[in-house]
Order: structure tokens, then sequence, then C-alpha cells
């Protein structure tokens, strides 16, 4: 399949690479990493065992790519403004497009642009950075849920799990998009934001018991939100400490916001919170510490960056 | 008046020098600073005109000072299991101790100690800091409200706000020491705790619409909480707008909780935090925002810090 990569930071060179060695065209859009990959293609560093690609095909603008069958969306959120211009030269007849983005909002900008039916949605559960130019590192998982915007099952949806799977890509086709997006984020809200916020790790925050019962207070607030928002099952409590359990095993893990605020890159924070707030908000659920995490967050962004509206 | 001073850390040089001027038989006792008050005595540079004084009375234990007539303490919270220590050799039969340390429980610990009728306490709005050994730094205000522990009022603190004011202090005594205290709390539980945390200034919180959002919900969960401890009289919604206003005039100003973790020192988070919120929690009041700043600043104190118990 001809793929391309929009939006090459780690997830985009990750799933781009892996989907390259399974056979497909794939074609970046890069910046930082054009000269380096141009010329000596791309390594991946994985848990799963280190691989090198080369030739890798890079371009500067999506021009020279042109239409492909499948845009793949890695953008930082903060980014979408951009969709237009960088989307638009890769769009055909038949192009699906696919955000492995997070949080909310992404596939309704994406639809507003393109159409409701190109769009799908991924939801990737991967611990991966960049390394030096040329190199991205996986650090562990790379599981992702693959469904329709539109919601239900789709052959397509199951076309694109099954073309991962074949890249070596653990994936699934979801009836219910919407739920594995709120899934995610009953872990990205807790997470992503404690520990940009106060520099900390999952293992730091796990290790302390009140900042361990407030990680769960959280999620339990995400819970409530989600469950307004018409999934087709309901997420019940004990998904919190499925979800603590499970963050246990991370140990010193460091969530991508985090990162994000020690690079000084802007933080996700319309996607990640602002939105969930928003649509907890629509539905007239309380999200007091969501909406504290939120507020904290944006304190401590640099002065002139855009606020968000704030959910609560 | 013989006075001792117990706790010479900025608020209580600066009140002991004040007192020592106006005419007052004031000891300190130091560590610190004490050779240099030895030898050179102490320097108050005030926004009300800075002033030497020479020779000052300084002590490294209390034995050495021996009984007083008023022993005013301004330790610092997390060094309440040292009165004992401290305190006793300063208590003769006539003896009035005055605590003029922030938040909850101080009163009950001193009079654990030495018995209810000897205690008072005082609540002070003072901007000061230390500057080099021998210097205290008045930044501005300095107001004391004086009141008996076990409420009501009295001559004795009538004398003692006389005494303050005899000393160029502004100073009143009030009935309700407990509402004198909750107010205090409404600004610091916010203001303390999230400058302490994000490591901003009353400013910045205060030009961060989301920020200053926040501070107010916090003031009014403390004002909820306030509200339930029978107090003579309740405080109302429109106490936090005045707050509110009130630091706006601030500035850049940067309140002791912040100043203490940037020179490493532990935070009050008994005080300020738990004890509060175990009173709210024990009249069924929800403060989870308030909870939830404890918790973060508890899951950022250095390892191995005792985690006073949460009160959410």
């Amino acid at each position: 399949m001809r793929i391309a990569i929009v939006g090459a930071g780690a997830l985009g060179l990750y799933y781009g690479a892996m989907l390259q060695r399974g056979g497909n065209d794939v074609r970046f859009l890069l910046r930082r990493d054009y000269q380096t990959i141009r010329e000596k293609g791309l390594r991946v560093e994985s848990v799963q065992g280190d691989f090198h690609l080369a030739p890798v095909q890079g371009y500067l603008s999506p021009a020279e790519i042109g239409p492909v069958e499948l845009v793949l969306v890695g953008l930082k959120t903060f980014a979408n403004h951009r969709f237009g211009e960088l989307i638009t030269p890769l769009v055909g007849a038949e192009t699906m497009i696919l955000t492995l983005q997070n949080g909310l909002g992404n596939e309704e900008e994406l639809a507003a642009l393109f159409g409701a039916e190109r769009v799908l949605g991924g939801v990737a559960f991967l611990c991966a950075n960049r390394g030096e130019p040329g190199v991205v590192r996986h650090l562990g998982a790379g599981r992702v849920l693959v469904g329709e915007f539109l919601r239900g099952g789709s052959v397509r949806a199951e076309r694109l799990a099954a073309l991962f799977r074949g890249a070596g890509v653990e994936c699934q086709a979801v009836a219910d998009l919407l739920k594995a997006r709120w899934e995610k984020l009953v872990w990205n809200i807790p997470f992503n934001g404690l520990c940009a916020l106060l520099d900390k790790t999952v293992a730091d925050l796990l290790h302390r018991e009140a900042a361990r019962t407030l990680v769960r207070e959280i999620m339990l607030e995400v819970i409530s939100a989600a469950n307004t928002q018409g999934l087709t099952e309901a997420l019940d409590a004990s998904f919190a400490d499925r979800m603590v359990d499970f963050s246990a095993g991370l140990g010193p893990y460091r969530p991508s916001m985090q990162i994000d605020r020690e690079e000084g890159r802007e933080l996700e924070l319309d996607a990640i919170f602002a939105r969930p707030l928003a649509a907890g908000k629509g539905k007239g659920v309380a999200m007091p510490r969501t909406a504290m995490l939120h507020a904290m967050l944006e304190a401590t962004e640099p002065a002139g960056t855009a606020a968000a509206p704030r959910g609560d």
C-alpha cells in the first residue's frame, strides 16, 4: 500500500518504519531528519530488535509525495491547524486518513476538511522517543486499535488492522473508536498531566500513596465523563484499578507530555484536556481535579501560548 | 515586658526587633544568626524605615534565658515536636505563650504541653524574609490579630495587642481566634500551595485566567470548611473575591512556602493543609482541589519526608 506519514515524530517514524519493513511503499514528510534520512536511511532501536532501513523516501513537501492510499497522521495536536496545507496534496479519490494522534477532536477536524467518510482513528499504545536525527527508539508496547470515525465495524478498518499486523504491529479493528479514545484518556489525563506538571515519572507518582490515590480519583472523573458519551459499553471503576496496576509495571516511565515539557515543546492541552473536559461538562459531569490539572498546566506554559478555554 | 522569641526566622526576628525597639526586654533564642547578632546586633531593613539594634540578647539554649512573661513562638510548624524542649525552661507561673505560627493545631499542641489557659494565638499578615545573618527584611504589611486559644475576649489579649501597638505594630485583639485563623487559611492554602508547587508568584497566578479561577475555587472550598467550624460569624463567598482583589495588589510576591521550597526547607503541609482538610472532612465538606494540591505538594517533597495523612 502507498502510505504517507505526516508528522514524523517518534510515533510516525516508528509505525512508518514498521510498515515499510512490512513491504509497503511508505513516504515520509520530514523536517528535522530530512537530510540524514535521505543520506543514511532510518534506524529503529527497538526492544523487539534493532533494524535499519535504506533507502527511505523522505520529502520536504506533501506536493512531492502526491496522492496516496493511506495518510497516517502523527502530528502533535497543537499543529492541527496545518492539516489543510499538509494533507490536501496527499488526498485522491480513494484516500483514507488515519489519525494516530492523542486525545479528542482530531478526527472531527480531519472530517471537516476532507469528509467524514475518509477518516479513521487509531489509538496507539506506544512507548517511543526520537534519538539523534535518523534514529527512533522503541522502548516498549506499540499496540494499535483502529476504528471508523463514524463508528461501527468496517471492512477497511479490518484491512488496516491486517496491514499493521502484517508489518509486525499488534493491531485490532474496533467498532467503537470513541470508547478506545476515552480508555486511553483514562491513562493519559492523570499520567501525562501529573508527570509533566510535577516532573515525576509514573513510578515516582505510584510510590507516593497520596499521589496514587489522586491518580485514581482523576481516572474516575474521566470514566464518569466517558460514560456520558454514548459509548457502546460503559467503563466501570475497576478499569481505573486495572490501569493503576498496569502502570506500576511501567516503572520510571516518562509520558510524552513530560518529555514535551522538558524539551520545551508546547503541550497537547487542547486534545488531552480541554476537549474531554468540554465533553464532560456538556453532559453535566463534574471533573474538578481534571480541570485543576488543566489550569495548572496552562499556568505553567510559557506566556503567550494560546490558552485553551477551560472546561470547568 | 520580658519576652522570649522562640523560632527566630523572619517573623520572630522582625516582631522581636520591633518589641525591643518599643522598650521591652526581648531575648532571642538563636541558631544560625547567634554569632553575628551577639557581635553586631540586628539590622531591620523595612519598608517603614531601616533600623539597627545593639546590643541584642541572643542565646543558644532556653535554659540561659529562663522564665519570661511572654513566649512568642515563630517556629516553622514542622518543628513543633521541639516545643517541650525549647519552651519548658521559659515558662514560669504567669507565663503567656503566644504562637504566631501558620495554620491549625499549634495552639492545641502548646495547650497539651503547657495548659490551655496559658495559650494565645496570633495571626500575622507579614511579608518578610531573612537576609544575611543579622539582617531581617520587612517587605510589607505586618498586622497581627491576637486572641485567646479558648476564645472569647480577654484583658490580657487586649494587653498584648496594646504591647504590639506600642511597638509600632498594627494589632487588634479578636474574640474569635479560630475565625482569624481560617480567614488567613483562605489566602494561605491557594497561594502558598500553588506558588510553591508551580514556582510562580502571586502575580503570575493572577495573570492567568484559569489559574485565577482556580485560586478562587480553592478559596471557596476553604470558606465552606471554615463555615462548619463553629465560627462566631460565617465567611461568605465575597470574602474570596476580596482576597483575590487584595492579592492583585501584592504584585510578584513569593509566599513563604514558595521560599521554603526554593531554599530546600520542608513545607508546612501539616498545619496549612492536612489539619484544615481533616477539619473539613470531619464535618463532611468536600475539598477536592485542596486535597489535590496537598497530594501534589507531598508528592514533590523529597523522599523520606514523613507524609502527613491526607484529609480527603
